[in-house]
C-alpha cells in the first residue's frame, strides 16, 4: 500500500465490521423508541445485513411482544421490555429481575448500567434506560460468548464512574509553537480545519461512535490553554458547538467546552474577570444561559486558570473557589458542571532555589480550599504531582480533599511516553494509580476518591489510524474501559481490544500482541528516566532524551545529578518537605530512603550512586541495567512485530513496522545519552563491561 | 518616549545630520559628473543647506575651474580636477601628485582609492575615480580634523580589499522555524514583505547609505538556505533584483544573490542539476545572460551547497570544484564572480563516535580541490573551523589553498554572541583574526591570505535601530572599516563610531562607551563557553547556557566534559588529528597542550579540571573566575550605562538600558548554570568559596 493510498483510508480503529460478525448473525429483538435505541437499532440493521441475521423493532409500549423465539437476542429497557402479563423468555425475566431487584436495599440500575443474561440459547440485555442498552450493546461485541456461547447467569454492568471523559488539546486556530493538536501526536484535529469548525463532521461522529462502545460520555472539544480563537465557541462560534454537540449525543456523549477565564473581557468587553465582581457574574449567567438555549444537554465548563500564563482570579486576589463558584454558579440551573484544573504551579521557578518544589504546588494551592467548592464544581487532578511522566507517584491532593468533588486526570496523548513513535500501553500504570489505596492498605482507593470520575487528555487527530501508531488505539480504548471499570485487568482489557481490532488473529497473533503490548510501558520506563526522576526529554517537544534539558531551566523539573548521587530531596527531614502532603502511611513510606519502593527513590530521595536498592544492585548499576535491558526489549518487540508480516493488514504492519524501527533508534539513543551521562558524572563502570560512550 | 513613537521613528545609526555639521558649514567644490558623483553631490547639499556652507558643482572637464578660495574643501577626480594649465590650490596639488605618482613602481591609485590633503585651510580630496570620491567625502567626516585642523601632508587611502560583502540571510517567506532573518535579531526584513520584495525601497536605500559610508561594495540580498520562493529572485522576480540593483548601484554596490544549487530543477524543471550535464551548464548560461541583461553591474552569486541540508554537486558524484566552476563559467563573460561558501560538514554525526570531527570537514572537503576553482571563484570560508563561536582557532582553510581565491568570512550579526541583547563589540576578535599569521611570525596574514576579500553576515533588520541594540550598530561599522583596512586599532575604530554616532559626546561620555564596549567581548567569553570549548548554548536558537544542549546531538559540537575532566582532544597523538591541517608552527604550538594558548586549550585536548593554565590557575578555577568576573564585568558595565542617562538621547539610553537588564540577568544565568554544572562534575570547589548553586 502506497502513502497516497493511505491517505483515502480510515482505519476502522476497534469496530471493524468484522467485529459484529457474530452478532450480526442473530435474529436481534430490539425494545423501544428512544434516540440512543435508534441508534442501536441502526448499528444492528448494518450489522445484520452484513452478516445474514434480522432485526425485529419493537416499541416498547408493551403493544407488541411477539414471540421469543431461541437463539434470538434481545435489547430492552426495563419499562420497555416485555409486555404486559406475557410470559417471557428466562433469559429477560432473569435479567429483569437482577435489573429491579426489588429490595430496596439494592441500588437501582441507573441509566448506563445493563443486565446481561443467556439462557437456552437466547440473549438478553435489559438496560434502565437507552444508554445502558447501548452500552449493552457494545458488551456484545467485546463478549461474542454473550452471543453464541453456554448460558451465562444475569450479570449487572455498571460505570464505576459517573463522568467518563476525554479532553481534547485542539485549538480552531493553529498554534505557531504547538501546532493544530497541543501535545498531539496524531495529525491535525477532528474537529477544525482552515480556522473553522469542520463542515464535514461525519468522521466526528465515526469517532463518537468509538467513543460509546467504550463508555465515554463526556467529550470537551478544546484545548484547556484557550486562546482568543477559541474563547469564541462560547459566543460567535457557538452554533458550531451545536453542530458538534448533536453529532455527539445521538451516542450518548455531552459535549464540554474549555474557557478562558478572562472572557468576560475578551468576549464581553468587561474591564474585568473578577469573579467576585457582580458584572462579571451576569455576564457568566447570561453566556451559559444562551449557551444552555442551543445545547440543552450541554455539559459544563472546563478551565485552567492561573497557570503557565493563563488568566485565571489570583489577578484580582481571589482564590480558585472563587473562580470555580463563579462559573458554577452560572451552571447550577441547568445542571451543568465546572472541571477546574488544579494543575497550578510557578512556571518561572529558579533553578538554584531548592526550597521551591513543584511536587508540593497543587496541594499547597488546593487543599486549604476543601468544602468550599459549590458541589457543581469538579476539580480536576493530574494523576501524579508533576506532568504525566512515565513514573510518578499518585497526587497528594486526591487524599487531602475530602469536602470536594475530584477527577483524576490521566493523558492518553503519549507526551512524555513516546508521543506514538514508542509502542507505550498505558494501562498497566493506570490500573497502578487507580487501585492505589492513598490512606494505606485497608483504606479506598483512588478511583474511589474520583468521585467527580476521570478524565484523559485523547490522543486522537485526523491521522488514518486516529492515533498515528495504530497500537495507540488500544490506550485510548483501555482508558474507556478503566474509566467504566477501573479494577479491570489491563491484559484482558487488551484482549478485548486484540479480539476486536484483529477479528481474524490466532492464537500466535495474539501471544505475540500481548509480547509486545503488556510490557511496554515498564520497558518505556527502563529506558528513560529512571527511579521516577522524570523528564531529562528534549525541552519543548518533550521528545527523545537530554538529560539535563531541564535541569537549569524555570520549570521546576530537575534531577540534580551530581558526581555522587542523583535524586529529588523531598522529604520532611532534609528537603521540600513534600512528603507531608501524604496521608499515614505513605508520608512515612515516602519519607524513608530504605522504606521508599524503587521505582520512586529518586523522585522523594537524593541518594549516592552506590545506594542499594531493594531490587539488589546499586542505583548506578541500575541505570545502566535497566537502560541495556529496555533496549534489548524494544530490540526484541521489533522482532516479534516482524514474524506478524502477512498475518495482520498492510497497512496497519507497515505503519507500526516505521514506527518500530524510530522507536529501536530512540530507545538506543536514550541508553547511550543516560549511560554515558551517568558515567561520566559518577565514574563508575558498568558491572558488565557493556559499551558506555 | 513611547513604544508607539519609537514605531515611527528610525534612528540614523553613524550618519545624523550632526555628523555633517563642520563639512557643511564650508565651502565645497565637487568635480565631475559621474552617477557617484552626483551622490556626493546630493549628500553635500543637504549638508551646506544645513549647516551654512555652500557648493559649487563643476562638470569636471577643466572648462571652468573657478577660483580657488581658502577654507574651501574640493572633491574631484584625477582626471576632472584641475583646469588644463590652471594654477591650483597646494592642498590639490600636493594630493594629485601623490595620487598619480609617475613613478611606474608606485602602484596607481585604484578605483576606490583616494587621497586627502590640507594645506593652506584648503583640503582636497583627489580621487582616481568616482568611488574614491565617495569614500573620501565620507573620510572627511570620520575625520573632521581635515577640514577644520591644522595643514596635513597628502595620504593614500585604499581598501586592503577589493571586495568588501555583506551578506544577509533574509528570506522572502517567512521561515517557520526561522522566522523572516534567519540568525536576525533586528526585526524582519529591511528588503522583503508579505512575501515579496517591498514596494517602498527608501529603507534599502538609506542603509546603502549607511555601508557605502563605511566603504562596503558588495550586498548578497538573500539567505544562503535558498528555499523555494527565493530561488524564483532569479526567475520570475529578477524585476525586484533589478529595483534593489538601481537603489544600491547610487551607492556603489553591487547586488548579488544566494542561488540554490538545484535551480536548474527548482527553476528550469531539468531532470538534473549535475554540474558537468550540458544542459545544466546551458541552463546556468542561459539564466545568468538574463540577469546580466537586466542588471549589467550584478556582482556574482553566493552558494551554500551540501551543507546542512541544502543540495550541491555531492548528489551526482561531483565535488565542490565542479559545482563552483559550473557557476564561474556561467558568470564569466559578465565579469560576475561566485562566492561558494566552504561551510561544509556533516550535521548528522553520531555523538557516540569521537573519531569524526566537524572541525576537520571544511579542510577535508576544500583543501585537496586547491587549483582547480576557475579565476572568478571566490571560496569563502568561516573565520573559524567551526561557526562563529565568541573564540575559535583560524580556520586551517585559509592557509590551506594558495591557489584559489579565498574570502574570510565573519559574523556581524551576533547568532552566538548574545543576540544583540548583549553589548559585545566585536571587532577586537576581528582585528585578532585578520592579523593572525596563518604561516607563523614572519608569515602572512589572514587579511592577507583573503585575496577574496571579506565577507559578514549583517546585523541588520527594519528595527528602528537598525540591529535592535543601538551600540550593535559598531559592529556593523567596525565591519566595513576593518573590510576596508585591518590594520586599523579596533578602539580607534570605536572611537570614529562614537564620534559619528554622538556628535555631542564630551569626554565622560566618550570614555564611559570606551569602558562598556571596548572589552565587551572578552567579558561575553568570560562568562560563556570556557577555553575555546565553544557552544554550550540552548539548542536551536543558540541564546542563554545549556551547557550539555548539544552534548548528544548530531551536530559535532562537543566538550566531552566528565568527572575528571573537559575539552576536545583534537591532537595527532591521541585525537582527531585536526592540528596537522596546519601548518608550521601552529600544528605544533596546538598539538601541544603546554604550549597551545591558554584560550584555545579546550578547543584542541581534553585535560584534567586540575591542568594549570598558562595565567596561572587551574582549568576548573578558571572556569570559575572568569565566570564570576564576567558577570561582575556585565554588572559594572549596567552601572556605567545609567550614569549616561540624560547625557545620551533618551530613545537610545532607554533601548539600551531595557537591553543590558537581560544582558545582566542573562550573564548571571551563564555563571550560575556553567559553575554549577562543572562544581556538580568536577566536585572541586571554588578557591574563593562563591556561592556555586
Amino acid at each position: 500500500m502506497k502513502d497516497s493510498d493511505v491517505d483515502l483510508f480510515e482505519h476502522p480503529a476497534w469496530l471493524p465490521d468484522a467485529a459484529f460478525g457474530v452478532l450480526g448473525s442473530k435474529r436481534i429483538r430490539v425494545v423501544g423508541e428512544a434516540p440512543l435505541v435508534q441508534t442501536v437499532g441502526h448499528e444492528l440493521e448494518r450489522s445484520v445485513a452484513l452478516y445474514g441475521g434480522n432485526i425485529v423493532r419493537q416499541p416498547g409500549d408493551g403493544s407488541e411482544t411477539g414471540s421469543q423465539e431461541p437463539d434470538e437476542v434481545t435489547l430492552t429497557t426495563v419499562d420497555g421490555g416485555p409486555g404486559r402479563g406475557d410470559a417471557v423468555a428466562p433469559a429477560i425475566a432473569e435479567a429483569m429481575a437482577l435489573a429491579t431487584p426489588g429490595d430496596p436495599a439494592v441500588r437501582a440500575l441507573g441509566a448506563e448500567g445493563y443486565v446481561v443474561a443467556r439462557r437456552d440459547g437466547h440473549t438478553a440485555i435489559v438496560a434502565a434506560d437507552a444508554p445502558g442498552m447501548l452500552y449493552g450493546m457494545f458488551h456484545l461485541l467485546r463478549h461474542p460468548g454473550c452471543v453464541s456461547g453456554p448460558d451465562q447467569p444475569a450479570q449487572r454492568y455498571e460505570p464505576r464512574h459517573a463522568l467518563r471523559m476525554l479532553d481534547h488539546w485542539d485549538n480552531i486556530a493553529v498554534h505557531p509553537v504547538m501546532g493544530q493538536v497541543e501535545r498531539g501526536y496524531s495529525g491535525g484535529s477532528i474537529f477544525y480545519a482552515d480556522g473553522e469548525v469542520r463542515a464535514d463532521l461525519s468522521r466526528v461522529e465515526r469517532y463518537a461512535r468509538l467513543l460509546a462502545s467504550i463508555g465515554i460520555n463526556s467529550v470537551a472539544v478544546n484545548n484547556v490553554n484557550v486562546h482568543a480563537r477559541e474563547a469564541r465557541l462560547l459566543s460567535d462560534d457557538l452554533h458550531a458547538v451545536v453542530r458538534m454537540a448533536d453529532v455527539f449525543r445521538a451516542w450518548g456523549i455531552r459535549v464540554h467546552l474549555a474557557v478562558n477565564f478572562a472572557s468576560p473581557i475578551i468576549l464581553g468587553g468587561l474591564r474585568t474577570s473578577d469573579p467576585l465582581d457582580p458584572d462579571v457574574g451576569a455576564w457568566w449567567d447570561e453566556a451559559t444561559a444562551r449557551v444552555y438555549q442551543a445545547v440543552p444537554d450541554f455539559g459544563g465548563y472546563l478551565v485552567k486558570a492561573d497557570s503557565e500564563g493563563q488568566p485565571g482570579p489570583f489577578a484580582y486576589g481571589r482564590d480558585h473557589a472563587d473562580g470555580a463558584n463563579l462559573l458554577a454558579r452560572a451552571l447550577a440551573p441547568f445542571g451543568g458542571v465546572v472541571h477546574w484544573r488544579a494543575f497550578v504551579y510557578n512556571h518561572r521557578q529558579d533553578w538554584r532555589d531548592r526550597s521551591t518544589d513543584r511536587a508540593r504546588a497543587a496541594y499547597d494551592h488546593f487543599a486549604p480550599l476543601d468544602g468550599r467548592f459549590h458541589d457543581n464544581v469538579i476539580v480536576q487532578v493530574k494523576h501524579g504531582p508533576m506532568d504525566f511522566q512515565v513514573r510518578e507517584p499518585v497526587s497528594p491532593v486526591i487524599a487531602a480533599m475530602p469536602g470536594t468533588r475530584l477527577a483524576v486526570e490521566l493523558q492518553v496523548t503519549q507526551e512524555y511516553t513516546g508521543q506514538q513513535q514508542h509502542v507505550c500501553y498505558l494501562a498497566p500504570a493506570w490500573s497502578e494509580i487507580l487501585r492505589f489505596q492513598p490512606w494505606g492498605p485497608d483504606g479506598a482507593t483512588v478511583s474511589d476518591a474520583a468521585d467527580g470520575g476521570l478524565a484523559a487528555v485523547s490522543n486522537v487527530g485526523d491521522d488514518p489510524f486516529w492515533t498515528g501508531h495504530p497500537l495507540a488505539q488500544a490506550n485510548l480504548y483501555a482508558f474507556g474501559r478503566l474509566a467504566w471499570e477501573p479494577a479491570l485487568d489491563p491484559v484482558k482489557v487488551l484482549d478485548e481490544w486484540i479480539g476486536l481490532s484483529f477479528p481474524a488473529a490466532d492464537d500466535v497473533v495474539r501471544a505475540t500482541l500481548h509480547d509486545i503490548m503488556d510490557g511496554s510501558w515498564r520497558t518505556y520506563e527502563d529506558y528513560t528516566a529512571p527511579l521516577g526522576v522524570g523528564f531529562m526529554v528534549r525541552p519543548g517537544h518533550h521528545y527523545g532524551p537530554d538529560v539535563d534539558g531541564y535541569e537549569y531551566t524555570p520549570w521546576g523539573t530537575y534531577h540534580f545529578a551530581d558526581r555522587d548521587g542523583v535524586g529529588v530531596d523531598r522529604t520532611r527531614a532534609t528537603g521540600t518537605g513534600f512528603t507531608g502532603q501524604y496521608p499515614p502511611p505513605w508520608r512515612d513510606v515516602y519519607e524513608s530512603a530504605s522504606d521508599c519502593p524503587d521505582e520512586l527513590l529518586l523522585f522523594f530521595h537524593h541518594v549516592p550512586y552506590d545506594h542499594v536498592l531493594h531490587s539488589g544492585p546499586t542505583v548506578i548499576q541500575h541505570i545502566y541495567d535497566t537502560h541495556f535491558a529496555g533496549a534489548e526489549a524494544v530490540e526484541a518487540m521489533t522482532a516479534a512485530w516482524e514474524t506478524l508480516r502477512g498475518r495482520i493488514p498492510d497497512t496497519v504492519f507497515e505503519r507500526v513496522s516505521e514506527r518500530m524501527r524510530e522507536q529501536l533508534r530512540c530507545a538506543r539513543e536514550w541508553r547511550d545519552q543516560v549511560c554515558a551521562y551517568f558515567y561520566r558524572k559518577s565514574g563508575v563502570p558498568d558491572a558488565y563491561g557493556r559499551t558506555i560512550f
